[in-house]
Formats: structure tokens, sequence, C-alpha cells
């Protein structure tokens, strides 16, 4: 028997209700909701109040979006057809300024509309339907292929450390640094995972616990300072993350955190990898400090969800967004194309190699 | 000018009042409030409620408990004012029974009692009184001489990160881990303090941000997953954390965390210190996996103060209160009898050589 990954889908397009369906994120984990968008100004909010997180996540609800309101545009003609189209596209891409797989996804979608101008517009439409059915489709396969190469370094009966939520819900199935997890789940293997709670926001313990624990995988929530000791207990054969970007020597930028448990996984001698689909490696970023770190609001810190303060009125707050793992300390990068392996200036380059190659097929 | 450390005492003694006088630190920092103690009930309460916290400062706290509750004692003769002692005694013990400190200071409490049995009991009363501040005066001393012994190795300027609260608002004044710092400013040095949080009860982020803010000390709070960013950025020259425990080969244990302090510290070749009474010192307990670590609940990760569930319903939570450091990442173990460097099997060993014949002068 099968064991499915969960039983919810993080982003998806229902034909049926002309509609983009989202498992509200902010709502996790005390309720699971998924909403039924179908204006665009409620796929607008979905994405600015982070309903739907995550690069690919994002990029695939936007593809889903902009089809959504090309669909309804109610014009036969193409300059009057794509004037709406550059519009909603304008729209949906204010949503988020800084989440550039917004931005890689409508352009995306907007090409479709130029390669095809000479076509009806229902025909246009009808492309834009299957692009965006494609986004969506082509991130499962990526991850997919990580979560197959990273399941090719580890076995049944491990203990897995994971860091922040780069998994199912924050793509369109399977994630990166948890792919090798639910794929390895679906085939049988039992791991024992544990999940950094991931402060200030806690991902880890609200969305990570949530995908692995609701697709039957043994789960354990810790809080951030406790990995050492899981680590020290022997708990751990382990470690996967996710990555927002890797510069070309390696160095690895992640969820504020990142570093320290590479840092801990390099001490007690446990392998640490980093998942990371092409897409955000950066040949064009030497090292890691040439990523700036984003800093976050304080309240994050001293007030989060609870409004009650938790730190004293008018001390300083320090709030990185972002840390990176030192290439030194990275035991493999594992990308769609395969496994990188340090030296990492030469192992990346050689798999770009062979995804120009295989695009080129 | 000297700068004055925090302006609330954590526990004290009203004279004019009957009182014990603590500063409620279950409502730190959004509320700053003196409970004024006067029933032995009130007392017992603020025990058991964790109002009073920190070992030193609990001792403290029940000496002066003892002494108000004997002192209310309507008897002359000795043998019923001893037992009505014992009853008293006995009711204050039962507030937190895992405590070393507390039986500690109520022995030591007692000990007056039987040692001056032939006297009147208005003048053991008088003595018990004596004992209470003397409890008091000698955390003090102790804290102050740590403070000098740990400013001796940090200089103007230094970045210091701290984990949990080592500091006043856990003793009588000063503290331990942050004796060093509180001292150092009455001097007139600026430091830059970093307080990691301290998930799950976030005692950094409410206590000791709270202690060093108000005492005018520039802090920045961080979560606990920041400190190697922090690290990195070459922000911190020494770390200084407390301890529950040593033991004789120099492992220290102390408060969930401090093990990844320790080895982030030793990555980015910062000294890390340990700030430790000889009273934790426990010779008798040869390294530190022979310490039992107590295990929390669950709640405290998945729910904490806002109610709101921060992770999934049935996951496992693995929630240790302590992990230890290893003694091969403790560059000096800091007492009031002075400072230990490894190898600390034989330092240590100095340290008792040393306080055995200071006591004995």
């Amino acid at each position: 028997m099968q064991k499915n990954i969960m039983n919810y889908e993080t982003v998806a397009l229902d034909d049926k209700k002309s509609a983009l369906l989202i498992l509200d994120q902010t709502r996790l984990p005390y309720k699971v909701e998924m909403l039924t968008l179908t204006d665009q100004k409620a796929i607008w909010e979905a994405i600015y109040l982070l309903q739907v997180r995550g690069a690919p996540a994002i990029g695939v609800a936007a593809a889903i979006g902009i089809y959504l309101a090309a669909k309804e545009i109610d014009e036969d003609g193409f300059d009057m057809f794509y004037e709406k189209f550059k519009a909603a596209k304008k729209y949906l891409a204010s949503a988020r300024p800084t989440a550039v797989n917004l931005f890689w996804a409508l352009d995306r979608m907007e090409d479709v509309v130029l390669q095809n101008k000479d076509k009806p517009v229902s025909e246009i439409k009808a492309l834009l339907h299957d692009e965006a059915v494609e986004v969506k489709e082509e991130d499962i396969r990526v991850c997919r292929a990580i979560g197959e190469n990273g399941l090719s370094l580890i076995e049944d009966g491990y203990g897995i450390l994971t860091h922040c939520n780069a998994g199912q819900l924050a793509t369109a199935k399977y994630g990166t640094a948890l792919a090798p997890i639910h794929l390895g789940h679906e085939k049988g293997y039992r791991f024992k995972v544990f999940t950094d709670e991931t402060r200030p926001l806690l991902q880890g313990a609200r969305l990570s616990a949530f995908e692995l624990h609701s697709s039957g995988i043994d789960t354990t929530v810790i809080c951030d300072n406790m990995a050492s000791q899981v680590m020290k207990n022997g708990w751990v054969q382990a470690v996967f993350v996710g990555c927002d970007r890797v510069a070309a020597n390696g160095d690895a930028c992640n969820k504020i955190g990142t570093s320290g448990v590479a840092i801990l996984a390099r001490h007690y001698g446990i392998p640490f990898y980093v998942c990371a689909p092409t897409s955000t490696i950066d040949m064009d970023t030497p090292v890691g400090e040439d990523i700036h770190i984003e800093e976050r609001p304080a309240h994050e810190i001293t007030e989060m969800w609870y409004k009650q303060r938790m730190a004293p009125e008018g001390v300083n707050v320090y709030n990185p967004a972002f840390d990176f793992a030192d290439n030194e300390l990275i035991t493999a990068i594992i990308t769609e194309y395969g496994i990188a392996r340090p030296p990492y200036s030469e192992s990346l380059r050689e798999i770009f190699e062979k995804k120009r190659k295989t695009q080129g097929k």
C-alpha cells in the first residue's frame, strides 16, 4: 500500500469553479481551511497576506491567478485583451513586490500571450490554462527529482532534522528539503523527523510539523535551541534544509538559524544537506557575503501573535530573516539535476551544464 | 558617577512591615510589581508560582520566609516553639519539592534554632533574623566575587552574549553570568549585550533583557537561532552563561541551548565562560552524562502563554529543560574563589582547596 502525502493541496486550479484553491497557511495548524478564490481581489489578498507562501507556491498561485483573470476578459480583439491582461498582471504583481517567483510566473504567462498574438483570444486563453497547469506540474517534477536524489543519501529508520518549512506547503507538492522524507514515506521508509520550531515565525512548528504529521510521518517539534541536545542524543542521522539562494561557491542562504544548525551538524559529525532547485542557485553571486540579509520588524520577536510583550519596552532587537551556511559546512547540495559535492564552484557549474544539455534535447 | 544596577531588588526583608518583598517575575517584563508578603500562605505561593525563581534567590526568600514565620510564633518555651517552627519549615519546603536551595536555606535556619536551644526564644528569633540577612549578604558577596573574577577577563566595549537568566533576578544581587556585566557597568564599562530569548519560557527576553535594560546597559534581544549570525557579524567577544550544576570534569549543565551556544562560540573562536558559585559544583558527579536531564511538559512549546496552538494537535514534542556544555568547549569556569581553567578535574579541586583554606581561617 502506498502511503499518500498530506491530503491537502497547497495550491490548485479548480476548473469547474474557475477558482484558485489555497490552503490558508495563516491559520495553520489550528485551522485547516481551503480557500476557494474566484475574484482577483481575493487572489491578490491571499498572496499579500501570506495565505500562500514559499517561492514556488507563490509562482503557481500567480500563474493560476492570472489565467483566471485572463479567462474573464470579455474581449475578442487581441489589443484590448492584452491591455486588460497587462492591467491584471500589474495588479497581481503588486501583492508582494519582493517575491521574485511572482514576477517570474507572471512574465512567463505574458510570454504565452505575446507568442500567440496572432491566434484567437479564446485559443490564447486555452494556452494560458495549459501554461498555468504546466507551471505547477514543472514544480512538482523538480521537487520530485530533488526528493529522489535526496532519498539516495538516506536510509530507512533515519532520524532527520529540518529547519523552517521547505516542504509541500512552500511548493506545489513534496517540497524541497522535505521531498526526500515525503517520497521515502510513500515508499514505506520510516523516518523520525525533528522540526526546529523556527523562531520568530514558527514555520517549523506550525507548517513543517503540520504537513509531516498529517502525512502520518513520526514528527517531533523542538525549540531551535534543542537541536544540539537532539543531535547529542544520537537521534539525528541527517539534516535537510531548503534555501532561498545559493551562491556560486555553495554558500547557502536560508531561514535564520540555518548556519547554526550547520555548525552543530559538523560538530556532531552529521551530514548537512541543502536542497536547492537550480532556480535558486545564483551563479552570478560569488559568495554568501554578497547576499543582502533582510532585517524584519522587532515586534515579531517581542510580541508575536500573542500581543503580550515578551521583552521590555525600548530594548534593542536584532531580527535578521536569513543567514547562510558556509559551503565548507555543507555535505552536499541536492538539485533536480543531481547532487553537487565540494568543491561547489566546480560541481554547481557541472549541474548547470547538465541542465543546459537536458533542456537542449 | 557610579552607575547603579537595576533599581528593583529581587528579594528583600522589610523589617518595619515584617514582610518579604519580592519582584514578581511572572509578570515581567510587562508589569513591574513588588509583592509585599506577610503571611506564610502568600510566601508559599510566591515560591510555588515562580514569582521568585533562581536557586540563590529562592534560598534567600526561604530564609526570610521562615524567619517571618518564627517571629510570629507566640510561644516562650523552646519545645513548643520548635514544634511550630518545624511545621512552618515543612510547609515552606513543600512549595518546590525539587529546589535544593530551598531545603538548604531552611536547614541552615533550623541549625540556628537547634544550636541555640538553650537561649530564650526571643533571642533565637533575633538570631534567625540575622541569619536570614546573612544568607542574603553571603549570596551578594559570592556573586560580587564572581563578577570581579569575570570582569578581569573582559574589556570595555566588549560585545557579550548570554543565554537564559543567570542575573540579579535569579540571585540577591548581581547574578552569576551577568555579574561581570553589572559590575563592569558600575565601573563605567560600556558593553553591548545580546540576550538569547531562550525558548520555551523566554527567560532571556523577559528577564535578562529587563534587568540589563533597566540598569541602562545596551541590550539587544535575539531569538536563540540568531546567535550564530550575531557571532558571525563579529559582534560578540565573550559568552557568559550560568549553570545549574557543574560535574567534577567541568561539564556544565545549564538551561537547554547552552551546549549549542558553546559549540557556536568554539566555531567562531569566541571565549565561552561558565559562571558557577562553588555551591553548584558537584565533585561527586564525575561527568555531565551523569546529570539527569528533566523533561518538561509539551504545552510549554506548543501553546506557551498565548493559548493558541503553535504546533499541530497530536504531534510529538521533546522539551528538555537543560543540556550541558562539554568541558572541552569551556574556556574557563568562574567561581567566587577564582577562575578554573582546563583541565578542570585538577583546577576545580584547587578551587575547593582554596575554599576550604579560606573558610578555615
